[in-house]
């Protein structure tokens, strides 16, 4: 591993909606975590940061950050980008202002990464509807991301030591998944998946479940046929490396993913993908956005508004994404050094 | 516990298709388990299993038992019900002699249950092919088992240790889920749930969840509102014991159930309550049937010809459901006793 990289270009964490829990979990996950594989900058605020360890009798030496600048150890070193009143947020409300302000974290962390400062990025979360209302035309996270980078396409991964699943169709009603399905989609997953999986996680020829839409995988059309229909000809479709198999049976193959007998499983749709994901990795799991030139990672929860500003939020996904970040960097500067 | 009811009249186990992994679970399972607290009998065939613990090596004991009989300690008791040459069977290929003798014991064991013989019955695999062959107007187990106890409503629940989910929707392909729910189906649902916690489970006040049917309950109708239409409102149509909640976000909630917040889950789907049920129980799941008036549980798995008369049967499903139809039966009898 090509440790320089790693060591010159810090790993940045964008604060998030100021008002939610991610000021809070960024505080907690320094204090918490050991001594940093990876050394980590804040994209962000830190008059928030200040409030927020104050009001919850937090200890972290906060320090203002400059792009190029040296990480001092034992340090919250934080770039403030753009200027808000404490005093005037109140936990859980945002407002336009703080709507504006977590969009401008997001741009200024991908700004840094592309002009060679940070190795990649961590997004503590947003509110969809403060992105509404900061005049966004994003649905989401990923969608702004994929914009400021031109990638056409990206997928969402999840991501955790047991278990990682790729979603085809992600935020849609059950009734539509069917509709929403094609071969074209579907390969295009497995394409991402193999991609991420050999040079973000280091596996040379993975090996892929491909999960099926219906109960039994239809039963031979007996209840449902997508299987037929879109599922095995993108199966067929895929030319390139790894070991791509399916459809397999949704109701067992996470049971053999987590057995080991695959290193992802590509799923249909958000909960048959997320069920099996939560409930191994309710605290630690990761997002990963497939498909970005950058590297991106993200915590597994929302702004957790009505625990905000109360001490309850766990830093856990945040400490796993920061880490799965710095694992990604590392396999993919090993890469470009080989 | 009335320990006499238990001891009196014993479980039965049906054993399936003959040429199935039937023979070879009940076989392992009288090996394996240790002094069984229920009494139990096979409704089967004896040369059947015979011939299959001389292929497989195994020295149960295996003597003849009829209705009534005492139950000699460490023997496999079997009541044989109709003729079978075993030496003009195949493993893995059913014909519509075997096909009529797996139907046979199922209906002898319901009766034998009617007439007082039998604490109640556990079903080792059947084909629902073969159940066709043999002219049978059922398309499973349980639908028969309705129709031979004249029960008008039931319904499936997935038991472990650690997690039960009971089905709205079983084998129905993912794109007409949706036009199948209805606030009648949710509401008679959680009825029968709370009864069989209650009565079979012993669980006073029982805790159900209700899963959603979208991602995240449809996000406020954002991708899908089956939630608001007849989620939300089954709920609230009922008005009998215990402590119903939902909908709940498909992705958390088995989660919540399995760190003790519920004591059972209504899943709208097949794979929404099986894939974490078999995530978490994959050898050890019972298949209990709710709605009929006799005990009746199954081994979570099929015929497996592909594996029938190997050796490689795993009797872990069988043994789960011996003992879950013992406590059942246990439970029933207690409250019977007050």
């Amino acid at each position: 591993m090509n440790n320089d990289f790693v060591h010159t270009r810090p790993l940045g964490i964008t604060m998030g909606c100021p008002v939610g829990i991610g000021p809070e979990i960024i505080l907690k996950f320094f204090q918490e975590s050991g001594p940093c594989k990876n050394p980590v900058v804040v994209i962000g605020n830190l008059d928030i940061l200040k409030k927020t360890a104050d009001e919850l009798g937090l200890d972290n030496r906060i320090i203002s950050w400059a792009p190029g600048e040296r990480i001092v150890p034992d340090t919250l070193p934080v770039f403030t980008t753009g200027q808000l009143f404490p005093s005037k947020l109140k936990w859980g409300k945002p407002t336009i202002t703080t709507a504006r302000a977590m969009v401008h974290y997001i741009e200024q962390a991908v700004n840094l990464i592309q002009e060679g400062r940070l190795a990649g990025m961590v997004t503590c979360p947003i509110s969809k509807i403060a992105l509404q209302q900061a005049g966004s035309p994003f649905p989401g996270h990923t969608e702004m991301l994929a914009s400021l980078t031109k990638s056409r396409k990206f997928r969402m991964m999840m991501a955790g030591s047991r278990l990682k699943v790729v979603l085809v169709t992600i935020h849609e009603p059950i009734s539509r998944v069917s509709s929403l399905l094609s071969v074209e989609e579907i390969a295009d997953c497995i394409t991402m998946t193999v991609h991420s999986l050999q040079h973000d996680f280091g596996i040379r020829s993975p090996r892929i479940a491909v999960a099926g839409l219906n109960p039994h995988c239809g039963e031979g059309g007996m209840f449902g046929s997508e299987e037929e229909i879109c599922i095995t000809p993108a199966i067929s479709t895929y030319k390139g490396p790894g070991n791509i198999s399916g459809p397999w049976p949704p109701d067992t193959v996470f049971h053999r993913a987590v057995a080991g007998d695959f290193d992802a499983v590509i799923s249909m749709y958000h909960d048959q993908g997320l069920i099996p994901f939560k409930l191994l990795h309710f605290k630690d799991g990761v997002n990963v956005t497939l498909g970005l030139p950058i590297v991106r990672t993200s915590v597994d929860h929302g702004t957790a508004y009505d625990i905000a500003g109360r001490g309850l939020a766990d830093p856990a996904s945040l400490e796993a994404a920061v880490n799965m970040a710095g694992l990604i960097c590392a396999n993919r500067c090993e890469e470009a050094a080989l």
